[in-house]
């Protein structure tokens, strides 16, 4: 087995944030991912975690990142404890910390997603083993913005001097929330597109936090409502997310209202053929998925559909962090 | 660790249908799962899947299958990521091609049960990684046909001039299409008896499937309703199936006419200690188990009871399997 | 790997009863467990249990036993089925027997938790491998009161000689009765101390199963209705148990009584740092939790609060019983 170099900043420690992690470190997280990718691709094995123990609780549904976590523990050689949350003493009243500590005795590492953002904190309060944030509520969901930079730079080669459009419901997102400020924190972007329907903008919050960034590295942000073939054409990454019905409903006047911009929007941010026929031939489509409207099924097989392949980089991301935290 | 010989034209293939295996595929992953079976019987483990993943997706409930193959797979050294599929993003709007092509991403294998027969094929079109059919609904379960006829070798010593009886609702029984499929093409069988109440007979078309080949092999067929000693006589095999009253109620006049039904199939079909009163010392009764019934536990000590240890075979027959298709 | 040595009576037997094991045994299993936690703590692994299966089935919710159990086979390198109750052939009609040879099919090892006392003998009639009893109803539940004893000798040094407390509903609790016939039939205690509110104490039954082994060794009883300040000065071990609520109207003239009952039992049995207070500097507190209100968390950073400890060293006696049965 060839010698894999951990990321020893990351050893025995929790992955709570996206901002923990310097451009060192996110740079060394990808060369580990892809050099187990080319490892594992050439059908080699890697059993380094062997008797290890992770745990996942999963108290918000998430199948894609829980899956994910579990099969990247799996091929480094691990074992993953099935925890099933609405089985266990929280519902006799247990408290999460008292589960937390119940877990913690019998794992080397917790992977915890909550819907409250300040149970990563409790969790961590009295864990004595690195616990996994797979998202936290409103909080961050790291190991994802992680995997989206690792896909980004294994896709074009670098992610210094691109120009990305994060599209959809950049208001409650907490995807890109994280992405954007890891993006314009360690890279230098060469321009941000801001793409979101009336009422569900990126928060004025997230701007504030990553303005200086922003202005220290010369990055052009520019909002619009909809995906312009200009910006398509400019484009070295549209990011798509997804486009919920109920968050239209609580922003407009009535239900026949919120589904006229629903479906206006729907056709304004869709991503599909005709709209990516003004795109470059090197650029690359990303989405966390699950997709449901807003990214159409007629370009899965054009070789710019990226949103396949990310989550395999996932993979590959996942176990390069739980390599490192662990070994 | 002793060499096994996986069958080679299953490497990297999916496990799609019976129909799929020649003659020369079936005696070599008989061989090889009675070579496994030895193996582990002495107390030998194996561990050439190390650093492998499953990803069983159950659409529908099977857990004998289930855990089978999930054991199967770990007794090769591999691991299983415990892919649930009522808190999956199928629930988010997700179609199955999406849920394929996410665990596609992270595995080395998927195995696939499904209530829709079409399901088996989206999956196969979009999957990278070989697929297991664990059952597609009116279509196949191929599994299940080869452990039954690991179980036949391994009991009888030969499948080739047997008589066998396959007993119970023949119409709806996915398992025993397949069986027959498989049996009259690759075995010289003797007599086969199909044994079923009226109205749940075995369908006109699997009849005809068959026809070419029961003509070619001289093999005799005889259809009745009810186990006459004569017939429990002459088998080498009883093959009973689960006898569902929902099924009688949907043949029958009303609600009262089914119950009287059912109960006199039952009465003509069970398979107890009195009727292997006129069985030979040496046949063997198997059922896919979970009975009701149709079979009664009177006959559990019954050295020619073999469905017991036809579900043994199984997990061996699943070992073959997969160790062919992943090594 | 340093040679571990497998309580030689334990192989290939089942874990029934706390009673199976002879005082040699229990020594045997301290210092396995012990040895292990050594070398786990020590960053190190074992694989010994490579290959073997181990299938849990839990008719009945436990998720921290069935976690440690999980944790400790995969510790010692095996795998785990993960076999859910509430998908299985179960709710076909299947009978627990069919469900138990199924999974004996496929597993080295089976671990039963079901509602029903006389569960565990059926399935130890079926199954040809061992079966370990995660809790039988109001039977028993060997390993906590085995993980329960080798706290007290890894926190104090020895049992023998020890004065203990068991607090709580002493009526139904399943563990204090387990724990108090184990510990009068091997260890020369000093004192017992059964302190339950009144109409929830010790049974008559169990009092008279243990009187021959208390009087042979001049075992102190006395029983109380609530902790006082001499008592908790006069003992080693605090062990503490769920106080329910339910019980209490069970016991009650009416809703209203029932809930002064249980208010005034709660603050006379409650354990909190004014409690401590009076309690030796050497001693611990022990619960198996998960804890409602009897148990405060103002004594959680108290060197004395083992209680936490004690769901580690749960992982460590069912490595030892793990590996004794199986290596």
């Amino acid at each position: 087995m060839p010698t894999f170099n951990p990321v020893a900043s990351l050893k025995g420690q929790s992955v709570a944030s996206a901002t923990q992690f310097s451009r060192a470190d996110i740079d060394a997280l990808i060369q580990l991912a892809l050099d187990m990718k080319t490892h594992i691709e050439a059908g080699k094995t890697i059993d380094t975690l062997r008797g290890r123990v992770m745990t996942p609780l999963f108290f918000e549904d998430s199948s894609r990142t829980l899956t994910s976590f579990c099969a990247a523990m799996m091929r480094l050689g691990g074992s993953v404890v099935n925890f099933k949350v609405e089985t266990s003493s929280v519902n006799k009243g247990e408290t999460l910390q008292d589960t937390i500590r119940t877990l913690d005795s019998y794992s080397d590492v917790l992977v915890l997603r909550h819907a409250k953002e300040e149970a990563l904190e409790q969790a961590m309060s009295v864990a004595t083993h690195p616990i996994m944030n797979a998202g936290n509520g409103a909080g961050e969901h790291p190991t994802q913005a992680l995997l989206d930079i690792l896909t980004i730079h294994a896709e074009l080669g670098a992610v210094d001097g691109i120009a990305i459009a994060l599209i959809g419901d950049l208001k409650k997102g907490r995807t890109v929330h994280s992405l954007l400020k890891l993006l314009t924190h360690n890279f230098a972007l060469r321009r941000v597109y801001l793409i979101a329907p009336a009422g569900l903008e990126m928060p004025a919050e997230v701007l504030e936090h990553v303005a200086s960034d922003v202005l220290k590295r010369g990055i052009a942000i520019q909002q619009a409502c909809g995906l312009t073939p200009e910006i398509v054409a400019d484009c070295d990454v549209l990011y798509a997310t997804r486009l919920q019905k109920e968050r239209f409903i609580a922003s407009a006047a009535g239900d026949a209202d919120a589904m006229t911009a629903f479906e206006a929007s729907k056709a304004s941010l869709l991503i599909d053929k005709a709209r990516l026929a003004h795109a470059k031939a090197k650029m690359i489509v990303m989405h966390p998925l699950p997709r449901v409207d807003e990214l159409s099924s007629d370009i899965d097989d054009d070789p710019r559909a990226a949103y396949f392949r990310q989550m395999r980089y996932g993979l590959f991301m996942r176990m390069a962090i739980l390599f490192s935290v662990l070994s």
